[in-house]
């Protein structure tokens, strides 16, 4: 059937593309977040062997005009579709607003025009504002596959985003998602860049800022890396997972709220972004910023205290990079119109002594009820953190926000607006209990504590089961400085299964994760004053 | 069950291991090299969402003590895989060397250390041959994820690798690698660098030098971007997938062959980063000499004659990339003891008119044949690189090779060559028909032919089903500097299905590949005479 003398765009090519199309199928794999399309390689309609090497397919619904990208994975396996089928999976359904067994069609991908633009960011150029925007717009809208992804967090992260780059970054990252209004001003927040486990400040900053009448709508991450997000610990005494209307009556009644910021999707770049940057562990200055303050703006805050441990197992591990991260944060801050007030803090070991979601909520239950027993260290930076956001308000004095912070937390003040910000979000039935199983590691020889491994001590508190299992993680039973005799407790591991307890016991036999010596001072730049 | 004073190294570690196995099952998904392990959400022996954050995971084998490193995805599918099951793919189980149904335990996997290395390479650092060769040998192992393949791509393409980094990752690559040996020097060989349609003078350099004498024992790949490689050319004539023993008999008689390289393993860490780089279409100087010169090495060649083309749409654009590019091939060809010979030829359209494996046979076929229709392009080239490999024989003065090569072309003593090589191999029953399917694509204007775009009739060619079905591709009717009329074919697309046909018309109609216009003189930057 040969077609002489056809244009181009001869209906032969509309007409083949009615016929071709397959049955949409749900597919229950877990692909985080990349757009994976399922083919039969004995597909009668499409050769798969044709796009296996193109590698991304435009999935689109005769319908209803919408479309997706989607990289093809060719499937042998008759159990999981058929062959006229395209598997995809619950999110492209989303995408795409179909149901099960709907027709669609797939084509060839042309590149997303923003690939170009990654190429010559890999190439070393500098990017504009409109070119940052572009891939932040397509990488939001899922037209990145994983390897596009880790392409252009190396690129960004090698060549450091200059500060208007970053700026330009954290503004593209804004845009893509949603906004909350919150109908007043200030709205008060405060932020850790992560990495230091068992820092828990948020559910003790919270309650105190918020007994004081400024407005502290604090929503927060589950953990990615971590043993535990503050979302999680908080879930440990209280619904999170609260609808946005839901959380504005509760922030109207008690000028404070600690939610899960899942559902907002307030920076939907910025989750996808993360879906590579955790394997990878590349967590970069510029990458940092843009997504902090991107998430910030979207949360409608307006004033931030912002906490940057300093430690040599911290994210940030010489006070000349904290400085100079400070400055970035600064400069963005400064340009999108946010209030900023930037604490290097001390990141030398673990804050408090629970790592891992109900370790954690008992240290902060501790401290709000005044308990003698509560880990000073986190009091003593809630209240510093607490009294820094304090300042934001006019009629606190320069200098008095900690003195403030401390009364507020020592006349319960503090513990009955987190009884009332509980009760409102939904109180837990009970604390979740620690987990069955323990193994307590003990000091191979007497000394003192000269070094706790912050990423040794995530990690097992990760392996047992931590934050997925409420109760299983690591308390710490000594600190820094702490002398020890041969034997001695160090650390507990809580998990509920043999197998997290064997892989958090192997993790801990591999690093013990403390290091025990001869006492030293310390080394100055880690601790500001 | 508490468990005090327990060394971490203690029983219940190992006691939790053997408990917790699996059923392996073969799942019929191609993840294009990267292991990926299904496990289900559900499963009772691991949690799933442990392995979700943590990303890579080591499948071993209780019994044979083997492991592999593995991404995993989780799966809600009660059709893909059971419970207690963890779904692997064909490689996975060849690598662990087990049958489906065998036990398997996973756990969290450490990273790799050379992990570590690569990070500093994106930090911008020099490595060493130590280095870059615990990368490779883990990029051959499969321990490396599809985004920290990507991640390595980038990180070395970005700050071009200086050329003792590119001779260590060479050398590396060929380590991990087989290695052929022909018991006889010199072994001759020529390759081009890639990206120009139609090139296939490998099918008459390979006929003309074995019939002088000189021993050329080809092994081609099959295409990866392109709408042929020389393997998919050649198998229109004969069996190309021979085992070793097979293609040295062939040579031992017939001083050559034209074989897939494929099935040798010549440089699996090559085969293993092509897979990224394709989908990122990254391909810099740097690892393109080192997966040129290894494979070459591995195949046993020590004489190499090599085909750079230059032109606005090839693979290289400017003559100081160009001669660039020739002096990073020739310092790694001196460190690694071959001798290489470079020919920057004019790459600014197509070479001779078939695009697509049955198209280009043809070409090939008239030009051993003396056919007067035969594409003088095709003849010329061939006759000008046959001629440079026959100068690697002390015996040929320099210049003469290509007087040489034209006598045993002309007098069909080269056909003569090429058929006992095609008996040798195994003769395929005929010719593979041209695609029943035609589409012209026309002149929209009168005027010269002044570009031809050598991506856009490769990616038609390709869309029209090259080179997966042989007879498909595009046949071009015009050439550079020819004179056409308003309507005159410009050139014909050959497919066998009208989804086919139709990709390769839309992409025609998009961008139709073909410039008409006022007839210019040749920029002298694109060919050295």
């Amino acid at each position: 059937m040969p077609s002489e003398y056809l244009e181009p765009s001869a209906p032969i090519a509309r007409q083949g593309n009615e016929r071709a199309t397959l049955i949409a199928r749900r597919v229950g794999i877990d692909t985080y977040r990349e757009n994976v399309a399922y083919l039969r390689r004995d597909c009668p309609v499409y050769r798969a062997e044709g796009f296996q090497a193109l590698s991304k397919v435009e999935v689109s619904t005769p319908d209803h005009g919408r479309s997706i990208l989607a990289v093809v994975n060719v499937v042998d396996d008759a159990r999981l579709i058929g062959e006229r089928e395209l598997g995809l999976s619950e999110e492209a359904f989303a995408d795409l607003g179909i149901e099960d067994g709907a027709p669609v069609a797939i084509a060839h991908a042309e590149v997303p025009p923003s690939m170009q633009t990654l190429k010559r960011k890999i190439g070393g150029e500098r990017l504009t504002r409109d070119e940052l925007g572009a891939i932040v717009r397509d990488i939001a809208r899922h037209r990145y596959s994983k390897i596009e992804l880790a392409a252009f967090v190396v690129a960004t992260n090698q060549f450091e985003l200059d500060r208007d780059e970053v700026l330009y970054l954290t503004e593209a990252m804004v845009e893509v998602g949603r906004k909350l209004d919150w109908d007043e001003k200030p709205v008060v927040d405060k932020h850790c860049i992560g990495g230091l486990p068992g820092n828990r400040t948020s559910m003790l900053v919270v309650p105190i800022v918020a007994a004081h009448g400024m407005l502290i709508p604090k929503t927060s991450s589950r953990a990615i890396t971590s043993p535990a997000g503050t979302a999680d610990t908080m879930e440990c005494l209280a619904r999170v997972d609260l609808p946005f209307e839901r959380m504005r009556e509760i922030v109207r009644a008690h000028r404070g709220c600690l939610a899960w910021g899942g559902r907002a999707a307030l920076s939907p770049a910025d989750d996808v972004l993360i879906s590579v940057e955790r394997p990878l562990s590349i967590d970069s200055p510029g990458q940092m910023v843009a997504s902090i303050l991107s998430k910030k703006i979207a949360a409608g805050s307006t004033h931030l205290v912002l906490d940057i441990p300093l430690g040599p197992t911290a994210k940030v591990r010489h006070m000349d990079d904290a400085q100079r991260l400070k400055k970035l944060f600064e400069y963005v801050a400064r340009h999108v119109g946010m209030m900023l007030d930037v604490v290097i803090t001390d990141g030398r070991q673990p804050v408090g002594r629970g790592i891992g979601p109900a370790l954690e909520a008992r240290d902060v239950l501790q401290v709000l009820n005044n308990d003698p027993n509560a880990p000073m260290d986190l009091r003593n930076k809630a209240l510093r953190l607490a009294g820094r956001v304090l300042e934001f308000d006019r009629d606190v004095r320069g200098g008095d926000g900690f003195a403030v912070a401390r009364d507020i937390l020592d006349s319960g003040r503090a513990l009955a607006k987190m009884n009332a910000i509980v009760d409102a979000q939904g109180r837990a039935a009970e604390l979740p209990p620690l987990a069955r199983l323990t193994h307590t590691v003990r000091a191979p020889t007497e000394g003192h504590v000269t070094a706790i491994d912050c990423e040794t001590m995530a990690r097992i508190a990760r392996l047992a089961g931590a934050p997925k299992v409420k109760g299983a993680g690591v308390d710490l039973l000594k600190k820094l400085g702490d002398r020890v005799q041969r034997g001695e407790p160090l650390y507990r591991i809580y998990a509920d299964t043999a197998a997290e307890l064997t892989f958090a016991c192997d993790a801990a036999a591999r690093a013990g994760g403390f290091t025990i010596g001869e006492p030293a001072p310390i080394a100055h730049g880690y601790v500001e004053f």
